[in-house]
């Protein structure tokens, strides 16, 4: 599998009456991220509040996911589970549902030591033909690990193939660059880091950010791509603060509540997590009017 | 409700061929902490591998625990759950069984804010008249709470009447009780610093370790309220390795690993947990024989 | 040698007028910590605005306190060079002006590896036949040592006799404890741990908090050692918010301040460090106050 | 003042007889560093291990540097001194002797606030009128200052006009750029980030290498300017893992031994500094020889 540019995260709109899945509402969000021209759509990762979802509904907007995508560009499912049982199922169930690749993070509660993580993805590559894309991200997840460990499990695990990366340690993707003699490929997870992390090679970026800015995060890769580096810095620039306040804010609750002062309404996220409060809201729409979106 | 001494953990055993609950392992583990002399149980904390169980599980460990118990304790139910709707069902399932308490840590996959944690613990509080102990483990639940925090919900939120401590800095205990003038019972969830968590005037300790030592955390509680200090001190620094140990290799893996030693296997953790490796069960082996256990 | 109980640290008063060592001041701090009953002094320590010093005024310093102490407790003169070769000189000083001991740390601006801080101790000890204390303190420093390379020194090093400990983190001292079975002394460098710390096993407490609050360190000490608990704690949380502040202020512009407050100016700290604020000068006035010192 | 460009950092070499500076072997790092074409050489930084330096040592080799630059570059000279007093001292030296600039770090025992660290660097302005670049290393000086402090300091200070960032976190320099409106110059203090910071607005790289791998960090800082892309990170990464070893090896330590293999033995560093063991040494050796320069 061939992936690189943008890859488009998906949110999970919620009915604000009954706190259910909004289908209704994730058909536009989808529609948004095509528009934005993204190179494949993500759906269940951090944005799209997975930890937070039941077993039902996290496979309810997986599937529907694959149908309203239909083939248009790859679709990538996120998986992040506490136990390996349920992380291999969801797996499956990826692969029943037609997904093109699955991304898999090791949630945790106990930490885990190189063996338990390297099983753990050894055991869901097994149960699957899928191609893995290996996520590091020990601020939500609550486990680190070094580059020089995924890449020895892109090297030892079948279908672990690739990595995102969102410590927002450039260092790490230096290493992942070099280790690899630029072999295998890697994707900026931390949105404020784009600029960087594409500089020093990654493949793409894993963004929710064109549900709200559209089309700018595209313009940003290719023009690193076309060695355009006065107008890559400019673009980056411009898009650094909404990129930093979305991160810093919670991606779902930050990106829902730009698709409201858009004019499309996508509910809160689920409790304990709170929209964002008026003021935040005022900044977002500050920053998103600033972009010249349709805030 | 008046809780002092020693809350004594269990663990919940698997059946090695299936991997599901063996109920007929929790006896025995509920059996050792009362013959330990604990003044309460607690089930379903960390050592219990809550995090690892399905619902319904979860529900048949509490229920399980409660009747084996019997009222001869008080009896603790953990709950750390990702959303406040999970977290209010249990809370409310605790009190249809018959618990004493609910102990509730806010697990997180983003972190939360002070606002979204008061709030959590306030839905929980009003969903049932359990006490709650509030319980700080970021190390496990990714979210860290100020002494001051803490404080504030005991004093704003009904239920709310007790802290449990686990970041093993002693300055938030010192902090406790000052700012709170001695009033707020605190109790300590970090083994390798009960000695001076009880100094520091910590109402008790909770830990898991009497399912392998017995008495001798009894004793060590004991010896600090007699202010016999040499004989906390000497009891406090012979079990200080084990106590050690136990935390750092995980405590549900390495107390299933000396219930193993002590001749009842109890099935090892649930994946992507693994079970001690053989050096690591040695090492064990060797502590508990010094601690005079039955190794 | 045999040293224990508190170490009372002075500090360097400064004339406000021309920034000179203000000798005249010296001697009634060192009064006031005889007239405390420390079991030692120490001389230019982190209180003592040692680093802040030209060679000049340091030798200048450590004389005069050994000449006023004139044997009636042991002397402790601390040495923090960057450079070996400089502390080498300063060790030599300090023994032909007849001082009893010196308390050595490495401060630094590269971080230095264990090899490079064993040698920088091993050509001090060579240098003088004083006893060392090793003091680890990162904070300031820079460096951190662990309890197993500080130990390794003590048994390698003819002169390294103690440890000093101010990480603040009590792990640190069960493992001096446990490592040494007891044996190697080791003395509290964090004020606010100090009722943890003696009931780990610490010999003794360094503190400057005698020249502010006369003997109710040694009172705590005390209690301590006659395994009084409920005394040792009323007093421990009487001084801790009072410890805490001067920890935090900064040793040296706290205690300057303080003595002010009491009626003996002793000038301000060396610039770029500045004295208290008005806000903070009054706090502090509180706190004394509410301790029953003549604030 | 208009710098840009690569800022070559000069070492200090010493007699290894009598541990002495020797001066006949300063000659050849400063015509290095000039064959290098850099934009400006900086003497008496971390590098040129001014901290080990006594006064008139550190006087002796900045005016040496400044005689034989002979006015060919600018010439910077580094300022990290406990007292301000001294800072000021070392300012108006430098000023006397013609130096272009000085870089002014707080260099710190008792951690410094912002009031301080402002009056300490207003008091250095006040004293001298060469433009000053703030120099923000915490590693080594145990202060760190927010990029929103530093510009408050360049918007409210004389002569404070650039800003030098080693943290290593590419975020600081997106702040500077953003909050500056790109008005104020930065430049890269860590060296294996250089490609990331130079595309990030950064006005030039301050770095020891062209002590030892010549012309290449002018090539590569060219590259970034040319906005040819793939040529810079084909010259990254070429560098990158010599840059990581200096950095993690300690730069003077790293360079001097760099020296030898080349072929003019420096010395080593001054205790407690050691130099690079005979491992270190050989891996520095293959690094050099990979990138082609003379070892």
């Amino acid at each position: 599998m061939n992936l690189s540019g943008i890859i488009g995260y998906s949110i999970t709109p919620f009915n604000d009456e009954d706190g259910q899945v909004d289908y209704e509402n994730l058909a536009p969000v989808i529609d948004t991220l095509l528009d934005a021209q993204v190179d494949a759509i993500a759906a269940l990762g951090s944005a799209g509040e997975a930890a937070y979802l039941t077993t039902t509904e996290w496979q309810q907007v997986a599937e529907y996911t694959v149908k309203r995508v239909d083939g248009r560009v790859p679709v990538v499912i996120g998986i992040a589970e506490l136990t390996t049982a349920e992380a291999i199922n969801r797996a499956k169930f990826a692969y029943q549902i037609g997904a093109d690749m699955i991304m898999v993070s090791p949630f945790s509660y106990y930490k885990l030591n190189e063996e338990e993580l390297f099983l753990h993805y050894q055991s869901i590559s097994n149960a699957t033909p899928l191609p893995i894309m290996i996520y590091n991200n020990p601020a939500t997840c609550g486990v680190d690990m070094s580059p020089q460990f995924m890449l020895r499990m892109v090297s030892d695990i079948k279908n672990a193939c690739m990595i995102k990366e969102s410590t927002g340690d450039i260092q790490r993707m230096h290493k992942i660059y070099k280790l690899s003699k630029g072999k295998v490929p890697f994707f900026n997870g931390c949105n404020h880091m784009a600029l960087e992390a594409l500089n020093a090679g990654a493949s793409g970026w894993c963004t929710v950010a064109p549900c709200l800015i559209g089309k700018q995060t595209k313009y940003l890769f290719d023009a690193v791509q076309q060695q355009n580096n006065h107008k890559a810095s400019e673009l980056f620039y411009q898009q650094y603060e909404f990129l930093e306040f979305i991160v810093q804010s919670g991606l779902a609750a930050a990106v829902k509540s730009g698709f409201s002062i858009q004019g499309t309404p996508m509910g809160g996220p689920r409790k304990p997590l709170l929209p964002l409060t008026a003021t935040a809201q005022q900044q977002l729409k500050t920053l998103l009017l600033e972009l010249g979106s349709h805030a």
